[in-house]
């Protein structure tokens, strides 16, 4: 797409090379060059054309990340990143070059406590893993995005997922983090207190910051009991507006859902297809009920009188582990299930978060202007929280499709802003929404995060080319 | 205390002159530099003997701020920002002199969003004077420090309260800031969305940073339904390690407690007779349940059972809303019924945090360390976040008790550290931590959090002097 992002490496021939030859004296065959390696590293889940970096290196310590932080700032070579390359917004692509650090085997857990809900985990340990690790202890974590993605890229872009509107995001269940530097040292952010006033808070700093003020090797969350019970159901509306009404009518309740999603008619027609389900294709939304049972009982006849009063139909539930395991793996599944909607198309994804009474005009008024578009565009939401995503299907090919669903993400992000919202409610900026940032904040909050940046990053080595323009 | 730390105005009085002249034509008088008013700002409720500011100015908005930051940095002149006077650690004290601005007369409520749950406020809105404004919307702001401070003290020192096990601190709970920069451009730092990934989380950056980085002058915060049901008990404990094991195995429980506070023997000797109270002069904890009746009496049975194993007695039942109230009041006004139980004295509190599974070998090694000492010190402390609070009521007089505190201080400070614990848990670093700040983060990460501060504050005169020392 754009090719003026597209500005290819900038680095200096001889300097990648003796960064090069100093990096494989210590790590080997884990320093590589291989085309097949950096094409693989330079592309993610977002529609941009794949940047390769001009080497990756697989990084096992923190150690080793300083190691390698230190003689990229000798050198001079940008550092990108890369936990399992589930970004969303072009995160992972190397605008300017540089190295690419590959932490998929940092995947360590390094301690679980039970006794305190917490666990430290290196930076490539997946959500899943992490998951799989606690299994039986009793407890989990709970913040799940799409993809199973690593903790530490979860952290860099401050993800969330369809548990946050009752654990809350990453910001929230981040404790610490070990982070190397710019110039190659190494910090803790915190300790494993719950809360604290000491100083500055450098873990909420580094939480979002996409890899551009310093490499996340360590990861510190907090953990949750498992609920003892849960239950989870589904029921269609007439319409998205009557959906997300309900929604807000239960937000305000202060119903302790565990979790609440919305997914469009379209939408719905995909999981049924990749899934193989046979879900009615109308606006739907999932509940999740946790609770003790007369607690749950308590729930479920608040919301179903909400459901109903907005005309919802065809509650049906699932109960058993095996069929709420269905019923979220679809979900999770959603940007793959969704793609196959137009078989070959690439997804340009959107990802708004509008305050809760604003939810059911945004989305109705974006649900208008899709179907103005003539594009393909099923939405599904983490409505919870006022957070929803489009995912505008696009024939690879069409630079007219391209810039008309382009067209359609300015209007649903500008709509978002008017509506005190944000540009992103868990995706991040990267390159995509530079432009957005701006917008949203302004642009002296933006010169902020430039003296920040400056601070930590005076040489621009660090993911260089994300978030906002910067020169060293 | 320390002479050190009182350098006194370092100003060159042709500055201060000017910016004097500057601001009087503008906010008439409202600037003064009379020696009582000067004297009321330069002190808290640590025990620094006061230094006063060379000026006081009261604001009323936003732009009389910003105005009066960019005159201070055209003229060089400090400026510490003052709420409600609250601080515990010294954060008022014009150690450099310069201007304090007094933000209580920026008391208005900008708007409340019952729908979305959110209230903004200006900084000067102080937490009961906000929730009395909640009362008929069903809505109530949770953060609850001991003192009633404005809200942009307590997102300035990154305050929580009783409330916060069930709620967080204002690290959780503040959406965005609008805060006035060091060159006097004004900034707001998020938008209401629950959630965002949208760049640098600013406004955690400001929340704790204790007026160092910017003068924070609104505050948009979430709010939540009132409880329907409240249930407030309290039961005595043969031992602070029985009642400190309880709450950790009512923690670890996933108990869903609005509040679960400790309060020792000694300190419910100062409560009662600050009261009026007749409470059992033993290790004591206070809960608060709150749900549906039939979740309230599931909670109940399972911390009856936990406390009961711990060799709990007498539990009391408040239920009526003035019997809670007066005992919440008693829990609330603990600074003040303390300091009675020696007339005369001062306090000097710490207030460290750790990990839940180290609470009971921190509270019972700091109850025989204060027995060694031979001064009183009674111990409370929001013990379901890991958090507690030692009073040591000392002879303002006496160096030589200071000196034996401060000890007894360290010693306290370095065996939370030693549990992977922080020096302050929701006072702040102020004057009074700020060698603890740089045991608990070491070098790297202090030099990381000066970067910051060179790179928003370089001419150093945003509340200089506090957190960490700095040159500009």
């Amino acid at each position: 797409m754009t090719s003026s992002l597209h500005t290819g490496s900038v680095l200096r021939r001889p300097f990648l090379d003796a960064l090069l030859a100093a990096l494989t004296q210590r790590l080997g065959t884990r320093v590589t060059t291989a085309q097949a390696v950096r094409d693989h590293h330079g592309r993610d889940e977002s529609s941009y054309d794949p940047q390769a970096p001009d080497a990756v290196v697989f990084a096992r310590s923190t150690e080793e990340v300083a190691f390698i932080a230190a003689l990229c700032a000798q050198h001079g070579v940008p550092l990108i990143p890369y936990g399992s390359g589930s970004s969303l917004e072009g995160h992972l692509l190397a605008v300017h070059g540089g190295l690419c650090v590959d932490l998929s085997e940092m995947n360590q857990i390094v301690a679980i406590h039970p006794e305190d809900l917490t666990a430290t985990v290196q930076a490539g340990v997946t959500r899943k893993a992490l998951n799989e690790h606690l299994r039986d202890t009793g407890l989990f974590f709970p913040i799940d995005p799409g993809a199973d993605a690593s903790l530490g890229g979860m952290a860099a872009t401050r993800a969330s997922g369809t548990n946050a509107v009752r654990y809350g995001a990453m910001r929230e269940n981040v404790l610490a983090l070990t982070v190397v530097l710019a110039d190659g040292r190494t910090i803790k952010t915190g300790t494993r207190a719950r809360k604290s006033s000491a100083g500055y808070d450098l873990t909420r700093l580094f939480v979002g910051s996409e890899g551009t003020l310093g490499l996340i090797t360590e990861v510190t969350v907090r953990l949750y009991p498992q609920p003892e019970n849960l239950s989870v159901a589904t029921c269609t509306f007439p319409t998205m507006t009557a959906a997300v009404q309900t929604v807000i009518e239960t937000i305000q309740m202060g119903v302790p859902l565990s979790r609440i999603e919305f997914v469009d008619a379209l939408a719905i027609r995909g999981l049924n297809a990749h899934a193989k389900l046979s879900m009615a294709e109308a606006p739907t939304l999932f509940f999740e009920f946790q609770g003790s049972p007369s607690a749950i009982e308590e729930q479920i006849a608040v919301v179903r009188e909400l459901a109903d009063g907005h005309g919802a139909s065809g509650f049906e539930w699932a109960n058993r582990p095996e069929d709420r395991n269905r019923l979220w793996a679809a979900r999770h599944d959603a940007l793959y299930a969704l793609l196959q909607l137009r078989p070959g198309a690439k997804a340009i994804t959107t990802d708004v978060c509008v305050p809760i009474s604003q939810l059911a005009a945004c989305v109705t008024e974006t649900g208008a202007d899709i179907a103005a578009s003539g594009l393909m565009c099923p939405i599904v939401g983490h409505v919870g929280d006022g957070n929803f995503h489009v995912l505008m299907l696009i024939d690879p090919d069409s630079e007219e499709e391209r810039e008309r669903a382009e067209a359609l993400n300015h209007r649903i992000v500008r709509r978002a802003l008017a509506m005190d919202g944000t540009c992103t409610g868990e995706h991040g900026i990267g390159l995509h929404k530079m432009g957005f940032l701006i917008e949203e904040h302004g642009d002296a909050a933006i010169d902020v995060m430039r003296s920040i940046k400056h601070a930590l990053d005076p040489g621009n080595l660090m993911n260089p080319g994300k978030i906002f323009s910067f020169t060293a």
